[in-house]
Order: C-alpha cells, then sequence, then structure tokens
C-alpha cells in the first residue's frame, strides 16, 4: 500500500491533469450542439483508460457513446464495478461566471470549471488508483470494471437498455460511484441515499399568435396567467406538494436517521447565507433544513417562459408559455406514478379554452444502500483511513437515476462515497473541486481496492 | 370636394407608395438599437411635410425626436391638430411572419407590414388629405396642425413635457387621431374611449446564483415558483382582479351605453375563433365579451421569465425571475393609485427571503371622448358621407396615453377616427391594413377637414 500512496503522491500534478484535459471538452449532453465535444470526451477517457493497462473499449448505446473498461486478472478475487459520467450540465448565464467555464484554472486549493465536480474530476479517481496499483504492482487486489458514461445529465436514457443488455460482462458485487458531495468541506462522506426525481415541462397554448392586449385584454385566457396559475396550485400554504397522492407512499426517515442527521454539525445561518444575502428558509413546514433537502420530497419550477421577455416593454396576451418543472422523490415514491399524478393533476387544473401539452425529461426511482452492507463498511474503512475520521451517512438531496436500476439490473448495491465539496455549485457557475479531496479520493479509492479484497 | 375626391383617387398608388417607404424603416422605438431608424421615420415623415406644401420642422423631446408640421393660412377658420406615431411595436418571433415585417407587401387588398395598422398607414392619411386639398385649392378649408412622434410604443415618455412647454404652438379646438381600430371591416367606426394602462415588471431574485435543486430544492424560496404564486394571486376565481382597492372608483358604463354595445353586430362564436382554434372566454364574470374587452379594467401578463428556458432539462433552483403585468384601466381609475396600489399588493404577498424589485413602463390614464361635442358629430357625419353607413360608437380596448394628456394641456377634447381592421393583428406578427379603407380613411379625412370648417 505505501508504494502506491507513494506513486499516487508522485503523480499527483500528472494526475489533475488529466482532469484538467477532460474538463476542457464542453460535453454538454443536453445541448445538441454539443454532440461531437460529447463524443470527444468519452474518447479522450477511453485513450486514457488504455494507456494505464486496463482494456478499454467505446461502445455505441443509441445515444452518446460511453467507455467500458476492465482489468480481470485476479481469479480468486471479488468483482466491482466503478460508474461515473464525463458529460455536464449546461453552463447558463455566461455573465455569472469569472472565467470561460471550458478553460479550467487553479486557483489557490480550487479547481474551476465545468465538470470539476460533476463528475469529470470524481471519475478520474478510479483511474488515478487503478494506474497507481498497475504500475507500481502490475495487478490490481480486485477485478475492476469501469463504466464511464456521457448522458447522465440528460437522465442516463441509453444505459438502462445498455446494462440490461450486457448483464454478464457488467456482473459485479457491488458498483462503486462517486458522484456526489461531502457533508461539509473535508468530511469524509458515504451517501446512503438519493431522491429520485420527475422532470416535467409543461406547455400551454392560447391565441394562434400574440394578441394585442388591450384589443383583446379580458377576453380570453391569457397562456402566461394560465401557466402561473398551474405553477403556484402545485403548494399548498404549509409548502406541501399538491400532485395528487404525492406523499401517500412515502416512506418516512426513520426516528433513528433523523436523530443522526440532526447530530451532524450544522450552521442553518451559515449554510442560508452561503446561498445568497438574507435568504429565509422556505418549503414544507414541520421538517428541519437538513430534512427537506435530503429525506423529504420536494418540487420546483426550474424554468418558466412565455410571452415578452426582453429589456423593455411588449403589450401583448402571449400565443404561448411553459415551465419546466421537476420533483425530487424519497424510497417508495414510485417515479413512473408521480409522473402519471402529475399529468393529471396538471389536466385537471388547467382551465378550457387553451392547448396543454406535458412532456417529460427523464425520471427516477430514490434509492437507499442497506445500512449493513459489508461493501459499505469497507468504503467506511477506506474512507477513515484516508481522512483520519468517522465518515458521516447521510442522504443526498439529489437523484442517481442509474442506483435503482444497477440493483434491479445487476442484483448490486450502489455505494456512494463523494468527495465534492458542499460549495461546488455543481450545475452553476464557477464550479469547482478541492484538490487536495481529488487527492484525498484517489488514496480512498485506492485503499478500497485493497479492502475489498479481503 | 369632388377636385379633392379626384386627386385622392388619381394619386392612390402614390400614396400607398409613401406608406410602404415609411413602413420599410424598422422604427422599434423600444429597442435601443433601432434608434437611428426611429430617426430615420421621423425624418422621412417631415420631408414629406415640406414636400407636399407644410410648414415642417424636426424638435427634439430628449428622447426620439417628432415632426411638427402646420398649415395656418386661414385667419378665420378654427384650428385643429392632427397626432400620430410612426414608430412601431417589435416584430415579436420572426418564424411566425410570413415575410420580412419591414419588407412591406402588398397581397389582394392588403398591405402587410409592421406598422401599416398602428400607425404609420393611419397617420399618413392626414398628410393623404391635406395634399388633396393643397394640390387642388392651394389651401385648407382649416388650419391644420400635426404633432407626429415616435415615442407612442414606449408609453410618449415625452411627450407632455413637451405638449406643455409649446402649449400656444400647439393651441387647437380638438385633436384629430386615427390610430384606432374599426368595430368590423367595413364598418366606420368612431372610438369614444380608451383604457388606461399601468405597465409593470416585477422582478424576484433568490439565491446569488442557479443552484442544484436536488441538493438545495426544498429549503429557500424558489423565486420561479414565486413569481408564479404573485402572477396567480393577481385574479380571483372569478377572474376579478385582486389587486387593492382595483374596482373603488371604476364608474361602470351607463345602461344606454351597454344597451348600445349589446344591439352592434357581434358573432362571439366566430370572435373567438378569429383568435385560435377552440378559443373560450374567460375573464371576469358578469360581463360580456364585449364588455371585457373595452368597458371593464383587465390585468394580464405580458411576459414571464426565469431560470432555464432553452429546450432539454436543467435541474436549478434559478437565482431569479420575472414577470410583465399590464393592467388595463377604465375612467375614473387613478393610473397613478393603481400603480401604487399594485406595487403594495405584490410587496405584501411577496414572501420573506426573496430581494423583490418592482419598474414601471409607463402608465397612462383611460379617456371618454364627450359624446355631444361638435366635432364629433363632424366626424359622424364624414365617416357617414364616405362609407355610406352610420358610424359605430365605441370604446377600445387598448390605450392611447396621450387623451387625457392633450385635455389636460391643451384642454382640447380627441376625436378619434379608426381605420384598422380588426383582423389587423397590430403588435403580432402579419400586422396588415385593409388598403380600401385606407383609401377611404384619406377620404374622410379631407370631408372631415370641410366639415370642420363651418
Amino acid at each position: 500500500m505505501e508504494q502506491v500512496l507513494s506513486h499516487l503522491k508522485a503523480q499527483r500534478d500528472a494526475h489533475l491533469k488529466w482532469t484538467r484535459d477532460l474538463c476542457a471538452i464542453p460535453s454538454i449532453s443536453t445541448k445538441q450542439e454539443h454532440r461531437a465535444d460529447v463524443a470527444k470526451s468519452v474518447q479522450f477517457t477511453h485513450e486514457l483508460c488504455e494507456k494505464i493497462g486496463l482494456k478499454s473499449r467505446v461502445m455505441e448505446t443509441g445515444g452518446h457513446p460511453l467507455v467500458y473498461a476492465e482489468w480481470t486478472g485476479a481469479p480468486n478475487a471479488p468483482t466491482f464495478l466503478a460508474y461515473g459520467h464525463v458529460d455536464v450540465q449546461p453552463t447558463g448565464d455566461l455573465s455569472l461566471w469569472n472565467a470561460d467555464p471550458f478553460e479550467p484554472i487553479v486557483k489557490g486549493d480550487w479547481l474551476i470549471c465545468r465538470g470539476s465536480a460533476d463528475d469529470k474530476g470524481q471519475v478520474l479517481l478510479y483511474l488515478r488508483a487503478a494506474e497507481a496499483w498497475l504500475k507500481t504492482h502490475g495487478k490490481l487486489p480486485v477485478n475492476m470494471k469501469f463504466l464511464i458514461e456521457a448522458e447522465e445529465e440528460i437522465g442516463s436514457p441509453n444505459l438502462a437498455p445498455f446494462v440490461s443488455k450486457h448483464r454478464d460482462m457488467l456482473a459485479a458485487e457491488a458498483v462503486l460511484i462517486s458522484d456526489t458531495g461531502m457533508y461539509k468541506d473535508g468530511y469524509p462522506t458515504l451517501t446512503i441515499g438519493t431522491r429520485g426525481l420527475v422532470y416535467k415541462e409543461v406547455l400551454v397554448s392560447g391565441p394562434t399568435v400574440d394578441l394585442h392586449s388591450g384589443t383583446h385584454g379580458g377576453v380570453i385566457p391569457n397562456p402566461t396567467n394560465v401557466i402561473a396559475r398551474l405553477v403556484a396550485s402545485l403548494h399548498d400554504a404549509d409548502g406541501k406538494v399538491t400532485v395528487k397522492d404525492f406523499y401517500k407512499n412515502v416512506v418516512d426517515a426513520s426516528a433513528e436517521e433523523r436523530k443522526r442527521l440532526a447530530e451532524l454539525p450544522f450552521n442553518e445561518r451559515e449554510y442560508l447565507d452561503s446561498l445568497g444575502p438574507n435568504t429565509m428558509p422556505a418549503g414544507e413546514k414541520g421538517w428541519t433544513t437538513q430534512e427537506r433537502r435530503s429525506c423529504r420530497p420536494t418540487l420546483d419550477c426550474n424554468g418558466i417562459f412565455g410571452g415578452f421577455m426582453q429589456p423593455g416593454a411588449n403589450t401583448i396576451i402571449p400565443a404561448k408559455a411553459g415551465a419546466k418543472i421537476s420533483m425530487r422523490l424519497v424510497p417508495n415514491q414510485n417515479a413512473e406514478k408521480i409522473a402519471a399524478a402529475f399529468d393529471e393533476t396538471i389536466r385537471e387544473r388547467c382551465p378550457k379554452g387553451v392547448k396543454l401539452e406535458i412532456h417529460s425529461h427523464g425520471s427516477a426511482d430514490a434509492y437507499v444502500t442497506p445500512i449493513d452492507s459489508p461493501v459499505l463498511k469497507a468504503a467506511e474503512r477506506a474512507l477513515q483511513d484516508a481522512y483520519g475520521q468517522k465518515p458521516a451517512l447521510i442522504r443526498e438531496g439529489g437523484s442517481l437515476p442509474i442506483l435503482p436500476m444497477f440493483q434491479r439490473e445487476l442484483g448490486a448495491p450502489s455505494i456512494l462515497l463523494g468527495f465534492a465539496s458542499p460549495h461546488c455549485n455543481a450545475h452553476g457557475p464557477n464550479e469547482k473541486a478541492f484538490i487536495p479531496d481529488l487527492d484525498r479520493g484517489a488514496e480512498t479509492i485506492a485503499r478500497l481496492f485493497q479492502l475489498l479484497a479481503k
């Protein structure tokens, strides 16, 4: 192990360059015009896998391609699957970035660029650890498979069919994933649950064209007013989501889990201040801020649009309007049923005289890792050894749609070792990764390979 | 009069070319980048005034310049002021236009382009009539002043100070305006009332940057949800506007006016179908469709925006959101008071934890022309002579913010002779004018000049 750790230390800068080079590729999977960039990020990853001594290939999925790589030279050792993704979210408003999102910058201990935290910086930790073992021992302590896709940010539409089709190739005792965050900066963290997701787009159209709001105002339904009413109707005065039967199957977090969560260090005022000036808590009454963001289901509008959106004034009854609305789900809420209930709720509430369309942008169930899994215990140990501190076990508010899918298709639980800072601002401007955590992450994975061999 | 009418007929094509040339200038006053085009449209109008024999000059206003022209060679005759504007609304979504909005097209009897109806096509009727009199008689039957501005579509912010400053220059018995529509195609129409306007923009900002909706969803106020709730709160279940004291000072239309309105030919189903497929009536309960669009106050969202508005999905808590909201007012609602009540209502309803800004994009009181005005009677006669039909007296749902201002500053009532088709789609795509109505409009104005001399 000493040799492996020395090697990781010596290769620190070279390994960081892998991340910088990968992050420089604007592989925004949600945007058609970045299709070639997404393919480029996959090719880069494939070549890196080959370079460090894995058997690797780029495989088609029907959508963006993915990388499958493996090292299976330990016939008597168990086999694990590492999963990650090399596609990224759109940049959003570029004026909010301090630099080009795709020109990685190192500022102090931080690597700043799109993908540094989610997930390029983290997925490469597995390749850093594998390279260290292969360079120093010529082999790994366990058999490792690597599945690195490029459609996570659009909901992994082709991953489930791919995994289903390649069950034998991908067979593993557990799936290792680093695509989550740390509880606090420097606080080693295992995520034992993620929320599910249902993402919908509601479009309302009324008059054939934008109309003069003087000549026709007050006469027919106005699509922007209708969309506002529909979105507003989705919460009641207590912040509860009003989608039909939304809470019906929710399994509440246990008293024990709520107690452990409450015991973790947490300064609510500091947290709120980190999001913006004078931020106040909001949301479902009866649950703490920590609970609302992890083990409670939520509904948020992610975008709303319609009519005249530029500076100035234009007096129109807009022809159409829309909203993007996503729901975060918790264990036992069935994403398909919630999606159907959402559609039904909107259809019931939409007034006559407008045309309603509801589109889906992906859905996924929530997931919980069995707390007694031996692989989870090994991961806990690896983190403790690398950080010198017992890790937090938390639930993540975000979604990893592929966790319940891996359980279903491979019968394998997922172990989530997260190394993204709580301030990494994934999906937002100036996304960043704390470089010492990337280093400790690589060490953790290298240690985990050995612990899993036992 | 015969000579004047013959001249108008002979010059029909030449006069139409004036309109086409003026409409070819993209004088969008709301857009900074079209500032030079707006100035060009003013210059064009000035040169046309000079060419036909008026004394004309371009005058500064502090904003876009305007044209003032006059012919005052009839010392014993009364003096009237013709008002119009040569700026236009933005084009909106260009893909909805069948051709370039600023390349005027004649298709059958229609002139299709931005400004053909509102108001370039109509304001030029006064110059056509003046030219016909001056060319055939060397003089006009009355003294005429012409005030043609280029800021109407942004609420005429500099017109009131200008008129106030030039009261003597502009002094007139009444103001003649053609910037309204016809009750039905071919139905001569005098508009005896216009609605007032208060145009507001509400901006809500929350987190400093867009946040990951998984990590932070359910914790703090989401600006897009907040803006939806604010907009939705502005109507109750009966379609009444809930702005504080909104209806307090409303003077309802008289029973006589409602009766006359109800007697006009109106096919509601046909009207609704003309706006879009399967359109249903909506709005304030207790009033007919005709009343809701003319003599009732309304509130409409003209645009709503925030967060991720492009195709695809982005799971964010948006940093900010906004809405453009305009209210149409009726006689005795004071625009300033309504504007203040709107601000107060929004401030009261906006939840803590977001930053709220409210901006104004202009306001104007409603206006009613005294029904016993002799100038109104003369206009009724001119229309009857030109069309062979008694004109409808209606209220227009749109706003002409300058009408109460002319009354206040010049003590002059406004007479609204409208020649825009109900299908002209002013402010929308494929705006158009019915050329025979432009011809009859020019004839009406030429006849009116004579009738006003008596």
